[in-house]
């Protein structure tokens, strides 16, 4: 933590954005505003005029490790002082209000800021204090306002949540995570050939037990297991399981086949 | 709040999908769950195997007034139960395990679901206990994982931090707001023709106070101010009070040219 008039921090134009908490109540909400912006990847946090005063030790604790966003943190005695080097500044505002500005959504808003950032502009996004938000005054100071696109009917989030929500569209615009993948580890997707032999494998065997003696309908239920078996993108170590189960399956009818020394099943 | 076994609470097919609370520590964050379901427009809870036993008055406390939820919520000795009735079945996974299963963003997933209830699908999201998640026996009742696309160095997020992100998801996927959109409550934006009589009103008096009176450098001036003018959707209003600001510095320069009689400025 660090007073206002010692050495300035202030990130490099371009960095992620600034969270700033307005009159913020509670030191736990200030940690658990840290450990949300940890989750999406925002590092910077300035405090204007906290009810309890800072630091507090709650905050730390309440953190679950965010530790050095808090210990990097600012002061600040108003919203003037905290945003004087910045560039773009936003404003999160739940609530309509009277003021003429252009409103965003969460996403909208993250896909500004990170085109504004690569521009080197010095971005900031203000948080109100729980249950009042911001004032008409602190919304003035704004380019745009941030309104959340959720169920109108139930739209309160508290002040954590609703850092979370910016900073995890703050990571979404930039993250390359391909929106659907198969984790496979130590094995991989199996090729069609590998399906293939397979496939002769179960049709081979279920000729061999009669399944499929019906000539007319054949072609169909070969189709329908083609389709079953090609429907997910089955792994080489799933294939091996497979071609298993219907080895073992086989023995198992052939062995019922003979008397059963044991008797049992 | 229903036992099983009562009257069931299905939802209808395509309705919205149900969270899954597996094993479950403490009753606070079954009620902030509840929360941030509401708040992403999720209605539908099921709870397996909480560990303090439920109903618990706790989670009331702490759902903010997402009463109704926690209402209807219903109980099960474990995930089969909870899921036989459902016909799509995603589970949240921070951590990479070893299972052979698609994995989601939660972007992809809130689309996925949005598909599947479109069909009629009953859908269900599972999510873990506080710490220690989803067991490798849980994730192998899901068709594919959700892993949220946060800062890798910082991810783990709390209960009702993580069914918040599915949920808000889940609302963006349906969600129609206009990304971005100026609000203007009783004003309009203003016409080209209103900008250009202003534009009109304010090049007179800078003509008349001498401003523009180099010719050399008169164009380009007056591009500057009509691109500054230009840049924000100015409204009705606002060019009202521009109006006026432009009105009153001339006649205040008039006076200036007279003597004062009250001495001061």
């Amino acid at each position: 933590m660090r007073e206002e008039g010692a050495a300035p921090l202030t990130p490099p134009p371009g960095e992620s954005p600034i969270v700033v908490l307005v009159r913020p109540q509670l030191a736990e909400n200030i940690g658990t505003t840290a450990r949300a912006m940890a989750n999406g990847g925002l590092f910077h946090l300035r405090i204007v005029a906290p009810r309890d005063g800072w630091p507090q030790q709650r905050a730390w604790a309440a953190s679950s490790g965010a530790d050095r966003i808090l210990d990097a943190a600012t002061l600040h005695p108003d919203v003037d002082h905290a945003i004087a080097d910045c560039h773009r500044v936003l404003a999160t505002c739940p609530r309509p209000r009277h003021v003429i500005t252009p409103v965003l959504t969460a996403r909208a808003a993250a896909e500004t800021l990170r085109e504004a950032t690569s521009r080197d502009l010095r971005c900031a996004i203000l948080f109100g204090p729980e249950r009042a938000g911001l004032e008409a005054e602190d919304l003035a100071r704004a380019d745009s306002l941030v309104r959340y696109a959720v169920n109108p009917e139930f739209a309160s989030l508290n002040l954590a949540q609703a850092v979370l929500i910016m900073a995890y569209e703050w990571w979404q615009a930039a993250d390359a995570t391909p929106p659907r993948q198969l984790q496979t580890h130590r094995t991989q997707v199996a090729s069609k050939g590998d399906l293939e032999n397979f496939m002769g494998h179960l049709i081979a065997e279920l000729d061999a037990c009669g399944f499929l003696r019906n000539d007319a309908k054949r072609p169909g239920m070969l189709r329908n297991l083609r389709h079953w078996f090609g429907r997910g993108e089955v792994t080489e170590q799933e294939l091996r399981t497979l071609h298993g189960v219907v080895a073992e399956l086989s023995r198992g009818r052939m062995r019922r086949g003979r008397p059963d020394p044991e008797g049992g099943q």
